[in-house]
């Protein structure tokens, strides 16, 4: 058998999020867990080395996946958090305007496109991909107009909702781009509503409850670069 | 200006939907609007050379495209798909039950890989790919035990559901794998259920009205492979 131990039954009636510190798509749902004061356990779950018993719970070992209180389990971050916005009406981050849900899912779904020219950036040190900048920068533009037109403080509006959240994990790790990416990347001029609201992200108490800082992040890719990847490195500090 | 001329305004209070007759995605969007009884124009979109104009109504250039009541455009046919089954609550689509919703859409998700690849298998005529057939045969395999479990007539229960329309519209053309692919892929006693699932779907009527026989999706599929596909072949029958 490989890996950890088969965990015990979830407590009954709690969820159970099969996570990775590490992941941003587990930190999709944590984020939503936190900010629906919705209350789970978490199981983290080793990638590098995911254990035999996982692939009963998650069918294709992915994370994140959620343990229903059924005992059901579902994965893919999208699904998952949509799911708890409906099954838990507290606290509500999708919009009740059909049609607005529906633009911000296809904001969610270009900002994916965002994240696939981060991953290739991230993977292509040194070999700087102009194609791949420029998709970043075009994709960050749309938000920065996004916030502009809505003219709120979060794309949710008083509060952070549904997109926001989703697209906070791989913002929350935008400093790690200026060390392997092109440094002009990230003008603050041309970012300058998205700043602002990143900075407003990071004072919120749901969202600082996941956060970790731009070192962290940092430390934690260059082990996972090694072939090694730290997956305890913050186990002392905050876990 | 390239392509067809503009088409006036939508009717005030009636969606119009860009679509394209051939293609799968809009269909399922049509399947949606016509189980809802949902009323709307269509203006087809000649995707082998796309006006000009389009692109200032859907973003990508993509179909199918909706325009709403409002003038707003949303793309993408799963989220338009949602969008309507949300706005309009009659005849609805989805379960009700938030964990039933979620694992029928992961299902659909899994169908997609299915036709993946299956559009593989298309594109490599004479090129038999195991691995190709592999995916599309242990996919639909979980489709049949899908069918089984639930005991149901519809993935939806007595009536066609989400689940139903999303996949429906490569079942209808199902009949194309048996003469690109492997000859084996689709051996009856091993689809039972999917078959007889697949004969009731042929009678719904508001599946009948988008349904188009195998001999057209083939003839189709030639032109289109030929390099001038034939849009407008079914003008003169249906249309």
């Amino acid at each position: 058998m490989q890996g950890s131990k088969r965990p015990s039954s979830p407590v009954k009636g709690k969820l159970r999020l099969y996570s990775n510190r590490f992941c941003p798509y587990s930190q999709r749902v944590i984020l939503v867990l936190d900010a629906k004061k919705i209350s789970y356990d978490v199981v983290n779950i080793n990638l590098y080395s995911k254990p035999d018993w996982y692939y009963d719970k998650s069918p294709f070992g992915k994370v994140p996946a959620l343990e229903a209180e059924n005992g059901d389990v579902i994965y893919e971050s999208l699904v998952i958090c949509d799911y708890l916005d409906e099954k838990y009406k507290a606290h509500h981050l999708h919009s009740q305007d059909p049609l607005q849900k529906a633009k911000d899912r296809l904001l969610i779904e270009q900002f994916n496109r965002v994240v696939n020219a981060m991953y290739k950036i991230l993977s292509s040190i040194g070999r700087v991909n102009l194609d791949d900048d420029e998709a970043v920068a075009n994709g960050l533009i749309t938000f920065e107009r996004e916030l502009m037109n809505r003219g709120t403080p979060f794309f949710g509006g008083n509060k952070p909702g549904m997109l926001d959240l989703m697209i906070w994990p791989w913002c929350e790790r935008a400093e790690i781009l200026k060390l392997f990416g092109n440094a002009n990347l990230l003008k603050k001029d041309k970012y300058r509503r998205l700043l602002e609201w990143s900075r407003r992200m990071a004072e919120e108490p749901s969202v600082k409850r996941s956060m970790m800082d731009s070192n962290t992040h940092i430390k934690y890719l260059q082990s996972y670069r090694a072939g090694r990847p730290d997956y305890d490195m913050i186990l002392n500090s905050t876990d």
